[in-house]
């Protein structure tokens, strides 16, 4: 008889019942690759259930609640305590990472969080064991099967960002209140903890700007598909100069090739970019109940192997507060003389180049499609703002970023 | 100070230079992020330096010679000794893995080979420790750079086998004896090495069956261009049935939309599969001197760091005899009554069922093209024997195997 591994489970959700499902399914299998057979000590949910007593009996605590209240609470305890934490919570993780790897270091505990980002993708892990060996230069995908869904539909069936989102509703890709994943909030949490991890940066939550998809027009998208562009949400991690990073989350224009354009619906996909691989992508199913009990369980195995992260902080990067892109602009204006001359202006004196411009329609249906040079954000921003309020425009500006093929 | 690792170098070519540089330019990094500092204990090549007195002052080493001799004989007396070994010498691990696996577990030392299999893309990590939470089902790619360059310019300029093969060799994608690479064999020992890990089967080199791509033509192209599909090398290794797995590595279309099929030039990919999490892909470049030289440190900062990687033989499963694919076949022949009737009759007694036809050309360009639905190999193979002897036949009859879109 091998040793026992006790496994207490905060969660009785979806994710919960489906983790436990898992790990009763592969007890024998974990305990032949590790010599030591896991069982669950406890389950117990938000509202249910004595978490001292768990905590005594367990050895490795599964957090599955969800929130940060009281799962914060809970691992905190947990980790000081000495016991090893495997969760997939990935807000509690954005907003608390930091005090939390301090806990786990008074603890003499590991923290481990493969299915709080992409699904069963394991970039968690390749960023994390990666840190030593390779100077990552950017990590960058998306991160978001929900939206990457609705912008597949958008692009394939011509529907309206309202009935894409309705679909995948029905189809259960997004939830019954969809807010965080289709105004980038999600992705942002995710895109934090990447960002950690990849250049041992205590980056917060509010230092990564983020925007949604939601003011994205069945217009963008027939632009986007004459020219063979598709249209992500991208999560954006990198190195700007030699002593700041940037992350962001964005709608974005990739250009026919890029290896994020074949992604799509409900998929993930991350991209590792550095000079001495140049660049490995790893895509799959975003998080359902089964990918991320997958998830879980990787962890909860490599715990029990022994196996020992890597996270450290690297003090001697900032967040940088700018950063260059192209851009898409699409206006919508009255066909009358002087239009594109004052917009043309406004975007001069705020330095923004202009690489093409496209007049579609006439009279009432006049449109202006512009692409630019790549070009500072807040430029572009501060550009954006005062063309805003030009009187011909007959709708508010749309503008969406552009990565266009090396040339 | 912080405690100094002392790593041993086999090897001082292309590959041994770049890692020594990469260890050295990255020392601050590893030290930081596992609290030791590596540093180079000695260096020896093939025919100089002293063995034993590398061994005796090292803590790991890292084997880069290449060839079995005498690779084997210094790998297996650094396990013996208790020092974990670092390689990327495929070759070394296909024909002797089991028995290097038993040198480690009998020195008490850990044998890590990431970047003997797909350059830089952690492939054998995540396979490796997937094994106890994952039920793998399939491990499946391109594992070979060149003769993925090689049929991706065939693809796209129309070039002949040997212009392309060529041209890879002129920009140092293929070696001046390309032999191993375009025939399989170099394919089928990194999935040998796959197999193992992903089934926990001891899979021997000889239990693997290949095909190269010296056979395919610019024909062959063609047909899949007009359909909208790409050709790849695939290196197979899947469960079939309840007892048993196939590994094989041949030439083969796949579908548009297919993950594999954007792959291009020297890049190489792997998909796992399993039930809990669909599927992932993984892709990159191939092996360079940079990649490997990353993914041989990225093993030593986790074997300094503590880590320990799943392994472990599971008897229970078989290499299995035959499985089932579909394929294509391309006749030259007569154009003459009679001729379909028998190659039609010729598969129906081997139960090989036709899905389409389609016949090109007359007089002496005529040209059957076939497909087949799902069949035997054995059985496809004995029909190609018999088809092979018909007199009508203008050449050598010639076969690829097809992965079609579910449907």
């Amino acid at each position: 008889m091998s040793e026992v591994v006790n496994v207490g489970i905060l969660g009785r959700g979806t994710v919960g019942g489906a983790f436990r499902r898992l790990l009763n399914e592969r007890a024998d299998m974990v305990e032949e690759v590790s010599g030591r057979r896991p069982r669950v000590s406890g389950v117990l949910s938000r509202n249910r259930g004595d978490f001292d007593r768990l905590l005594a009996r367990s050895e490795i605590v599964v957090e599955l609640i969800g929130g940060t209240d009281p799962a914060l609470d809970y691992v905190t305890q947990a980790l000081e305590a000495g016991r090893h934490v495997v969760t997939a919570n990935k807000q509690l993780l954005a907003q608390h990472g930091p005090a939390l790897v301090a806990a786990a270091r008074r603890g003499g505990a590991q923290l481990r969080f493969e299915a709080a980002v992409a699904g069963a993708i394991p970039v968690i892990r390749v960023v994390q064991e990666s840190l030593g060996a390779i100077p990552i230069e950017k990590v960058f995908g998306i991160v978001n099967g929900t939206t990457n869904y609705i912008l597949t539909e958008m692009a394939r069936s011509g529907l309206s960002y309202e009935e894409a989102l309705k679909q995948a509703q029905t189809l259960g890709y997004a939830e019954a209140d969809p807010t965080e994943d289709v105004n980038g909030a999600d992705a942002a949490a995710k895109m934090t903890i990447l960002a950690r991890l990849a250049f041992g940066v205590p980056v917060k939550l509010n230092d990564v700007p983020y925007e949604g998809i939601e003011q994205v027009k069945p217009d963008d998208l027939a632009y986007a598909k004459e020219l063979g562009l598709s249209l992500k949400l991208l999560g954006v991690a990198e190195r700007v100069g030699d002593d700041a990073i940037s992350v962001r989350v964005f709608p974005c224009f990739l250009y026919p090739g890029h290896p994020l354009s074949p992604i799509e619906g409900a998929f993930n996909a991350v991209m590792v970019e550095a000079p001495t691989i140049t660049e490995i992508t790893m895509s799959g199913p975003g998080a359902g109940g089964s990918e991320t009990a997958s998830a879980v369980l990787g962890d909860v195995v490599s715990v029990i192997s022994g196996g020992s992260p890597l996270f450290e902080e690297n003090a001697r990067l900032r967040v940088a507060r700018d950063v260059e892109m192209a851009f898409y602009l699409h206006l919508e204006v009255e066909d009358r003389p002087g239009v594109l001359a004052q917009v043309a202006e406004i975007l001069g004196q705020n330095e923004v180049s202009v690489r093409s411009v496209v007049q579609r329609g006439r009279g009432d249906d006049a449109t202006l499609i512009m692409v630019m040079h790549p070009v500072s954000e807040k430029r572009f921003a501060a550009a954006l703002k005062k063309i805003a309020r030009l009187k011909f425009l007959r709708s508010p500006p749309r503008s969406i970023r552009v990565i266009e093929e090396e040339f």
